[in-house]
């Protein structure tokens, strides 16, 4: 691998100067990008350059930047994100149309669960996701239905990263606590859980599982935290999801090119 | 720049490889990246490994490599295709529900329009184009659109280019009538083109233009090509394009960050 003075490649590089552009800042200066970096100026030139040359980011008539055009036609092309939100997008309105709560499709992404699609009712409480936006997984009810349906080590490794970065929420801080409510998700295939994130909303979350029982994502919604019977939910969401993945396998082609 | 033993840094040649994903082999053995790259074997190799590593490519269970959804998360960020198109989302679908046929929403890039947006109908008439797909800009009529309203020097850029690639429909390639043809777009502020890219498709566009003139885009529609005038879905576009350029204009942040 190609590796400049600092001894990272240039593609490492690259990818830190994307990852300066977040939802709240979509456009910044030269200066900006190189002090959110930690890069040298000069260096910060050169690589919005060379970036600007290959598309993945955009100079406004401002001079600021901001990322480019091509890097969304690679991810219209991502089948888990893009393929999977495609697949699921029909059931997602049809859940949407009978809960008219939040209703979102999340998949896990290191300890990480990034949100790729979301329906909200105008009235809908409060919900802090977002569209390509990323809460930490054990906090949400998305997060809880995968990570309790990885491999044993997967898993460890999860709840490890988040017990590091301080990602667990109260009442599951206990290791014990934790592993049995993992275990409970496990049988009852899908999770409930009442103001880990905001007292008064209720996420709820089905598991999508592949044909070898690999976790492709989750559906969950966000409802008031009520005295309201979690079953229908449930009901609705295991219907939806076992739709998603349906459609989801006819749409995924049989044999890889090449 | 940090470049490689071929000469060229590991940013480029990572390029190259994503670009070998496209939307017929989202999945592909890392033998197939190697063939459509021209890599050797060992490199692609390691930088499947480093692509990995950072997120940008998955791999499957079947072992083959998939494009990653950190891309999705990037492309979540673009305000000149995700930004845009949540601008002008509710107003296509405004207009698909009056025209009932292919209504899209493109952006030029290059020599090509690059489709982000695209709402069909079950019924319509037959279109080529798809959402992430690319077409060559004087081949469509959301390319000639944006191409019309452009800089001078910008486009005879594009014009060169697309007569270098042969990419000039035949009532277009005498210089003097394509020159003719944009200027009277410019004056009439839209365009309909008669059967272009197939022969019982007719295309009508009209431009997104910034508060500068900025080529921010063009709204379009593929609908039949037969004798009905073309004025009513000129007018609806016209309509249509005005809201998303102020609705843009509302959504985008004063300053930027920096």
């Amino acid at each position: 691998m190609a590796r400049s003075s600092e001894g990272r490649s240039s593609l490492s590089r690259a990818v830190d100067v994307l990852d300066a552009f977040d939802s709240a800042s979509v456009h910044l200066t030269v200066s900006a990008v190189a002090a959110r970096t930690g890069m040298p100026l000069s260096s910060t030139h050169g690589l919005l350059a060379e970036l600007e040359r290959l598309g993945l980011v955009e100079r406004s008539p401002d001079r600021t930047y901001q990322l480019g055009v091509r890097l969304w036609e690679w991810a219209a092309r991502t089948p888990g994100a893009a393929g999977l939100r495609s697949a699921a997008r029909p059931h997602l309105q049809h859940v949407h149309h009978l809960v008219r709560q939040h209703v979102q499709l999340g998949v896990l992404r290191g300890t990480d669960v990034v949100f790729v699609e979301r329906l909200s009712a105008p009235d809908a409480v409060v919900n802090y996701t977002m569209i390509g936006g990323r809460t930490p997984a054990l906090l949400s009810s998305s997060g809880l239905a995968q990570v309790a349906f990885l491999a044993a080590e997967d898993r460890d490794a999860v709840v490890d990263g988040a017990r590091r970065q301080g990602q667990l929420p109260a009442p599951l801080a206990d290791p014990g606590v934790l592993r049995r409510r993992l275990a409970a998700i496990r049988r009852e295939g899908h999770v409930v859980t009442d103001g880990y994130v905001h007292p008064a909303a209720r996420g709820v979350a089905v598991p999508l599982l592949g044909a070898r029982g690999e976790v492709l994502g989750a559906v969950s919604v966000v409802v008031p935290n009520d005295d309201a019977p979690a079953r229908p939910l449930v009901n609705v969401l295991r219907a939806a999801a076992a739709r998603i993945v349906r459609d989801l396998a006819a749409a995924q082609r049989p044999t890889p090119a090449g």
